[in-house]
């Protein structure tokens, strides 16, 4: 089974007051290619679809150009979790309908993660499915949930994942590695400061983690890679 | 095969400040109940799903929940078009996807009137879906459309409808019997105006009409009939 592993496509996304939307479907339309040419199965897109909660009408047709292209003619299953920019009902709307069509869009936790079960000739494959959540957003779930790594800790405890099959898990938070926290590029800071990182150590039972894309400084620029 | 006709539900709408969403709800578990006493086949919403272009993400969450019901619960065929309160991108998002699974949105005109074909122990019924347009939304297609009469028309002189068959159309236009303007509701002055009623003729292939709620005074009081 072949993955394509996409995140952060920030879809209808301004700079200095300029729309990203044509260049955006330029690149939606090179990754449909690259799905078509590597006969791709799975397509992972792991948070903030949109650059915004409340999207411009552009916006919503391009990614509703790009998932029919995706579900209706190339027909490959595809798996969206919200990241922090994205609404949860926006996105989520008619994602009980889309699941009869191999089109999965979670956006919500609801005291454990959503799984998808994938089989092919090697057996099954576990698919997870972990929007973005805030710590607020499980504390009716768990008790001493502080932050967002007392978050993590919780959620994953109360998952129960086999690891003698495949496991992937779809996240949007951010990861770091032995407690240090990740450089952040301005709009991130705006949208959500604080200490929101949480250890890697929490998806040791997954054999892929289909995260975010992270940010990190170059020389005295600080960029946010794409995809 | 039994059909219900609703139209202009404006979920989201709110008079005087105050939000209509808590009796919208209210109101919609009430139709659901109707649709499973009933044994409804066939939902049909003849536009002003949402009051606003830009609906709020609580009247998404109420249409997605409703949606969801029909569909993957009672298991019934709905067709909408969208009305003058609709955006053609945010209702339209999905709709090719959601065919497979009995739903269907028609938010565009594409030079003829989109058809879907029904059977039943009697034969066939046709579903016609024909969105609120306005004449400038037909002028690609048509030559000398002047006003919302002309473009019906011409609309109607292009489809080729079987009258040995059944014939349904839902529609969302001001549609009034000999050339008389209809009354109308501030709200909905404010959004149109002008001449915008056309010739109830021009539906006379139809066995079934399913149009907007129409609007008339009452004594001193305008009245909006809402289902």
């Amino acid at each position: 089974m072949k993955f394509l592993h996409l995140a952060d496509l920030h879809i209808g996304k301004n700079i200095l007051e300029q729309s990203l939307l044509e260049d955006q479907e330029y690149m939606l339309n090179q990754i449909l290619k690259i799905i078509k040419d590597e006969e791709i199965d799975v397509v992972l897109i792991a948070g903030d679809v949109y650059d915004r909660a409340v999207p411009s009408s552009e916006a919503v047709e391009i990614l509703n150009w790009f998932l029919e292209k995706l579900i209706k003619e190339i027909k490959v299953k595809v798996f969206i979790i919200s990241g922090n920019h994205d609404s949860k009902e926006r996105l989520g709307f008619g994602n009980k309908i889309f699941e009869n069509d191999g089109l999965y869009i979670q956006t919500t936790y609801n005291g454990s993660i959503r799984k998808v079960v994938l089989d092919d000739e090697f057996g099954i494959v576990n698919i997870y499915m972990m929007p973005f959540i805030k710590p607020i957003d499980v504390k009716q779930y768990f008790e001493d949930v502080e932050n967002y790594d007392d978050a993590f800790k919780k959620i994953m405890a109360n998952e129960d994942v086999n690891e003698k099959q495949r496991n992937i898990i779809l996240a949007h938070q951010f990861v770091t590695n032995a407690g240090k926290e990740p450089e952040k590029c301005e709009s991130e800071t705006l949208i959500i400061g604080g200490t929101e990182n949480i250890d890697v150590s929490h998806f040791d039972k997954f054999d892929y983690v289909a995260l975010r894309t992270y940010t990190r400084p170059t020389k005295n620029r600080k960029r946010n890679s794409k995809i």
